[in-house]
């Protein structure tokens, strides 16, 4: 059996020990969440505190230019390009996650006159089904769902887009993205990944894949805080046909030139829509910092290292407990979390809560836990896991006030 | 002639007097570009920094409840309807004023599906006029320009919406609302109108108006901070038949249930489309206090009576300046900012900037000056026609450094 001490010691040699520091995390907390929002990285309070006080209150309209907001997106794309494998000059950063996948996914689907079809994955985020409905009817297009395990079956002449979410937010499952990419192209259809579960956590690389467009979330494993603004990369192969259908003014060649007809900037600037959200994406450009002088090999291994810990000590402590790993025990087909079934799993969740470990509960029976490598440790899974032997030890997860959200039973 | 006393009495009985105790200004500087970027109100630092720390970095995830992040929206659409005339029920808060005004314009262009055109006016801010152009293109509809002088006559069988700024963002000249709605409304059109020059400082009463849509930032006179995000009120009456495009999982009746299809929220709900963005509209939520028990009649009095008397003080001590009033002498066409035409403007600006006087320059040939109720007053006023004076008796907009820019010389 795995001991505690076992863990401090793989802690010590991990090639991220230390990295937890940059972040201002609560005493005795063990946060497995940081899947659905990312921990508070130490150099933000000050960044914002600036931007509101010197920035905002003393510079007003001048800190366009003397705090260079105009340029905030491109500073953000620059630290974050690295992590998803693209230059900084094909990504822009700005509305929410749900927007960027609407402006985007019309934007593909342009590309691609003559198809009729979005084919999208019944288990994806449902906001990514949703939008693709939405876009689909205002283009006068059919939505097709395919089959998660083989999304290429779906694919036909008629396939514009393939809009697929890259780490599934409930299985924490993982696509591949070169061999599913390939797929498309060879069906002749675009595809659009969602990089809302990997982006900060897993390895990706847009560009070896040869992919055409991802969009991505900020505030999970990139810690901008609550509802930061979303990303989106597009090939540069693809940007100067791009037709996006929200043409606001930060999307003009010369926004400030104020002529009357539309003309696109060159390149990825065309995708950006309104006036930068300046607190948002100033918090986000110093949370990303912390991945200062990391590589992504580092992040994916110390990732494996805690989710195989996680997943090793389940198997060890609990057998007969009725958990069941749902995340796939393969790497290549894993990503960042781990996720356990069980027909109790909502007070489980909350009597883990009561005892110090966030996790959270997905309808109707998924306890699901995340692990940022940047500030999650070996001792926080070794934790983790003693408490939720604990739980279940003396049926704290059948407190009478969990009853009622305890879907299954 | 108007003298320096006069200014500060008309201070002293000013009924907002003191209301500019409640923004954080740097000393001395006379700020007349709120109509741009609003001044910071004293309590938002704070604010800003207890969401940073204890909401996000204390909280966690766990602040989606305990902070009751979700209801950020509705807690601002509170703040902010009695500054509109509407119910706080109608709406919503939380993209960029572009996207807004997209998701708006197609959600009204739907509910008159038998008509193909779109009407805006050419001197809109051109977001406004580039926003219509994707939306008509993206439906296959048309753009049609229309006379700002005359709206009405561009309306015919066709029209399924007419778009227009109540507060011109160049020249300060106001439509009538009500007029204009009800020439919209005989020719069966819905009118969505752009708030963006108006809220906060001019009295608006959409429910009175009768008025079908509106969309409006609030980084102006609403002092949300750079990039705070836009509203958007719908009537109550078409909230039930309102189809917009971007269906994102927070517009769904049931977004945590996360189900496979899109059903819309009941009323305004629906409008909204992804995450809030939770910091902007903390700062936002804690900026709109600064108008607690200010009537927008007193808003009106405050800013007419400042508008007037940088009418009054440019005409008796700048008569052969070859400065022109362009804003509307009448009252009832007249937002909350007086532009003045001159060859050299853009010198004249930065020849201001450098006196400690902020306006701005709009081109080619434009002085802007924005006059936000609260907080500026007649002794800034006077001030700022003072140093204007003491500018083109000295000659200093006529500095080189600022020639390649003075556009029409």
């Amino acid at each position: 059996m795995m001991t505690r001490d076992q863990a401090v010691e793989l802690d010590r040699q991990s090639p991220l020990a230390g990295r937890r520091e940059l972040f201002d995390l609560p005493d005795g907390l063990v946060y497995l969440c940081g899947n659905s929002l990312g921990a508070l990285p130490r150099a933000v309070p000050d960044r914002v505190a600036g931007v509101v006080r010197r920035e905002w209150g003393a510079g007003l309209v001048g800190s366009w230019n003397a705090a260079d907001w105009a340029s905030l997106s491109a500073r953000v794309a620059r630290r974050l390009a690295p992590l998803i494998g693209v230059r900084p000059d094909d990504v822009v950063v700005g509305d929410s996650t749900s927007v960027t996948l609407f402006k985007t996914l019309v934007a593909a689907a342009r590309l691609r006159p003559g198809r009729s079809v979005i084919v999208v994955e019944p288990t994806t985020f449902p906001t990514d089904g949703y939008v693709a409905a939405g876009v689909a009817r205002t283009l006068g297009m059919e939505l097709r769902w395919c089959d998660p395990g083989d999304p290429a079956a779906a694919l036909d002449d008629d396939v514009a887009v393939l809009a697929l979410t890259h780490v599934d937010f409930r299985s924490g499952a993982m696509f591949d993205l070169a061999s599913v990419t390939a797929a498309a192209h060879d069906a002749g259809a675009l595809v659009l990944w969602d990089l809302c579960h990997s982006t900060g956590a897993v390895p990706v690389d847009l560009t070896g894949a040869g992919a055409d467009f991802a969009v991505g979330c900020t505030y999970k494993y990139l810690n901008g805080g609550p509802g930061s603004p979303a990303f989106v990369w597009v090939a540069p192969e693809h940007q100067e046909q791009l037709d996006q259908p929200i043409t606001g003014w930060w999307g003009h060649a010369r926004p400030f030139d104020m002529v009357l007809d539309f003309e696109p900037a060159p390149g990825i600037t065309r995708m950006t829509v309104g006036t930068p959200p300046v607190l948002a994406l100033s918090a986000l450009e110093t949370a990303l910092e912390v991945f200062e002088g990391v590589s992504t090999d580092d992040l994916r291994a110390a990732s494996l290292s805690l989710t195989d810990l996680f997943i090793r000590l389940v198997d060890e402590r609990l057998p007969d407990s009725g958990l069941e790993v749902v995340t796939p025990r393969e790497h290549e087909r894993r990503g960042s979390q781990v996720a356990l079934r069980h027909p109790e799993a909502y007070g489980i969740v909350q009597a883990l809560i009561a005892r110090g470990v966030v996790g959270d509960f997905r309808s109707p029976d998924i306890v699901r836990f995340g692990f940022a490598p940047l500030y999650v440790t070996h001792v926080d899974v070794y934790d983790a896991v003693d408490r939720l032997v604990e739980v279940l030890a003396h049926h704290e997860h059948l407190d009478p006030a969990y009853s009622a959200r305890n879907a299954v039973t």
